[in-house]
């Protein structure tokens, strides 16, 4: 049985079950912490879901923050400093990286309080994720103001990244399940993955093989 | 052994090698099929990894168009008529939804290429994709141009719905899981998921439970 909603329907849902239901739409989620630090030293860590991929020359990447919530800290530290770290989850401490999105005071480093380590690198200001198993360092670009509803879009230049090096393969290419790399749908659910193959370059008059 | 890169190392990677690691670098991705049609009556399809979620109320979403690409044609028609729809992707035809990837010419649908079937609705110009599960009916809100790679960010607004009813969940959640849906990374490696749990609602003084 097909459920079909209008957006009359959807503008309708009682507002904790229409978040719950939008958010959950948009498919399976790149699932980051994102690390920062204040001139004066608070270090803070919180978790996204929006991060996506803007190009590879130069490297890019972009995602979304909600400035009402507990994100708005990650805001001012990169406002601020211009660094930023995106550090991957493992199975391992995902509900410690759930836990970074609690409301805490402005002076709590989520670190501490989730228990998850800073570890510096002297080429970058920002504090990664001991833990996470693939970490990029990355900078400011700019910050893209969505007027419909308030949220911002920060796009981030990627320099510097750290991985094992079992999870990379001959081609560039990341083998994040091999890395331990979980993923997420809504703002709550996480989810381990299992490939199921890589195709090849898509060619007008042939089907891709598995690689 | 931790491999660790720099900017500079990977602006000194060969074209392709860079382009594959940059690409898997961010995470697992939203996976789905976006289908447009122009005035004239020209239906398109293409696959696209980077949707993501900018709120709930209005019910909006973002993804990104690299315009010299065989993503072209679905710019323009949502350029033209302001109608797209977003479907999701599963096992089932996930070879052909990485085939619309291939360049084909302007006249030629993808639907009718890589196999897939066109569903109208009265409520709705664009085409959607009848093998898929989970399907959205959208409509464009305006582009953002990113200077710095010549990429477009497109905003869309939720109009349409269409997903089985046993994907939903009490509380609003769909089960992604549950309705097949996979999810990707890079440009070329499928997955599917298996669930962790999920957590609620995280507070400062109290670790998450699994609900």
């Amino acid at each position: 049985m097909i459920k079909k909603f209008t957006l009359e329907n959807i503008l309708n849902f009682e507002q904790r079950y229409r978040a719950t239901f939008i958010n959950s739409l948009g498919g399976f989620k790149s699932l980051v912490l994102i690390g920062t630090k204040s001139k004066s030293g608070n270090s803070n860590l919180a978790v996204f879901n929006s991060l996506f991929h803007l190009g590879a020359h130069p490297p890019m990447v972009g995602f979304i923050i909600r400035p009402d919530s507990a994100e708005r800290h990650t805001l001012n530290n990169i406002l601020e400093t211009g660094s930023l770290t995106i550090n991957h989850v493992s199975e391992e401490f995902y509900k410690q990286a759930h836990q970074t999105s609690a409301r805490y005071p402005n002076d709590v480093s989520e670190f501490g309080a989730v228990n998850l380590s800073e570890e510096y690198d002297e080429e970058h200001f920002a504090p990664f994720v001991q833990e996470s198993e693939v970490k990029i360092g990355a900078e400011f670009v700019r910050k893209i103001n969505v007027e419909e509803n308030g949220t911002i879009i920060i796009i981030a230049k990627i320099k510097l990244v750290s991985l094992p090096e079992y999870g990379l393969m001959k081609d560039g290419f990341i083998d994040l399940e091999k890395a331990g790399t979980i993923t997420c749908t809504g703002v709550d659910a996480y989810y381990r993955v299992k490939k199921i193959a890589r195709l090849s370059y898509a060619k007008p008059n042939k089907l891709p093989d598995i690689l």
